[in-house]
């Protein structure tokens, strides 16, 4: 897989909780340089960032994030409140408690509701695969597939685990066509990326393919022939 | 120190993101029998817990939570629907990538901003320690001491550290008078709140301390005889 082909699905992503201006702005630029599908940040970042692209690159951010446990109100005000900072994309973590408890019609509510705030906006469910059963990962595949979403992304990266080959392989056999699907939390380099864009990804979300290439950049390896690197 | 000096001291706390509502009621059960400060649990459920307890226990809640880079419109707004919802607390993160930054009067700006959308509520500021430098710990006690906040807190339980006794030893040397001192976050059982509150702290966030004596209680050993322990 040729690296344009990876970098073209990759939301370069910067979520810790202390990044500074300094962190995001480093974020964008790379995410303008290497053309990324988007940059994703946080919520208090987004106006800026969003003035600092002016159009370069989509911003993506994150809401009800990394626990999903507030209320859909919060998190629809959250969504407009991106929105109207410039955010093109967000991902919002469900409700895990309601999965666990089976109310799957008021997750698929909530969903929707979210959706219904972000004008159009690319929207990405984030299911946390980690905290599921294979039987709750399936149902939710179903809920995103009959929802107003764009995607179905796999992991916050800030639980127990990220995204796997067999959580991409099940969302792939599992989701309507033309939905996405998200991979994202401890993707290691370019190298995962191409393997699980192979099993069925649509995006990867990780900060580390562009960190890669920065280091190869850095020990002189030119972007042409790195580009030419098959993955 | 006498057990019920430890108890109503307690934020008695569940805030993993899979927890249902039967997790979440047994919670305050457990508040409402042993007479704990509050419960603390997810936004989501502050409005079914409010109408359970019914005003037998105050009802906590998070907001900002854990990362604390959501927009301060976005705290304010979970702040007033935690008030609506019928949430007595209010424990928000602040922007650590602001303290980083050493944007101190927006951070203070930020809490006095909840504060007001708190409706004369109590409300908690989670400085997240383990995340911070020894002066960075200090300016915060500086600012929350000078902000309208009622509590500095340590942790959100979520990150790489919680609660720790030179936390306390610094925030109780720091901290203006009248201000609320709460650790949070690996507080293992009586004991360790014990030996918090003597250090200072007028608050604990646990579900351990309560898990114990559930823990003792089924063994055989008495209530009476348990609130006569000396920790």
């Amino acid at each position: 897989m040729e690296l344009c082909e990876i970098l073209k699905r990759v939301d370069h992503t910067l979520l810790v909780p202390t990044a500074v201006w300094e962190d995001i702005r480093k974020i964008c630029d790379e995410g303008i340089f290497y053309h990324t599908a988007s940059v994703c940040i946080p919520p208090s970042f987004v106006r800026q960032a969003a003035a600092y692209t002016a159009g370069s690159v989509p911003i993506c951010t994150v809401i009800g994030f990394p626990n999903g446990y507030m209320t859909t109100a919060a998190k629809c005000f959250e969504a407009q409140q991106a929105v109207a900072d410039g955010a093109a994309e967000i991902d919002m973590v469900v409700n895990l408690g309601w999965v666990r408890a089976g109310m799957y019609d008021a997750v698929l509510a909530e969903i929707n509701q979210v959706k219904a705030s972000c004008d159009g906006r690319l929207l990405k469910v984030i299911i946390e695969t980690c905290l599921l059963t294979e039987a709750e990962k399936i149902r939710m595949c179903d809920v995103v597939s009959d929802s107003d979403a764009d995607f179905i992304k796999t992991s916050t990266g800030f639980s127990t685990g990220g995204a796997t080959r067999e959580d991409i392989i099940l969302m792939k056999a599992h989701m309507a066509p033309g939905k996405g699907i998200k991979a994202a939390g401890g993707v290691s380099g370019p190298e995962a990326a191409a393997e699980l864009i192979r099993l069925g990804a649509d995006r990867i979300g990780t900060s580390r393919v562009i960190a890669a290439l920065v280091q190869k950049q850095k020990e002189g390896t030119a972007y042409e022939t790195i580009s030419n690197t098959a993955y």
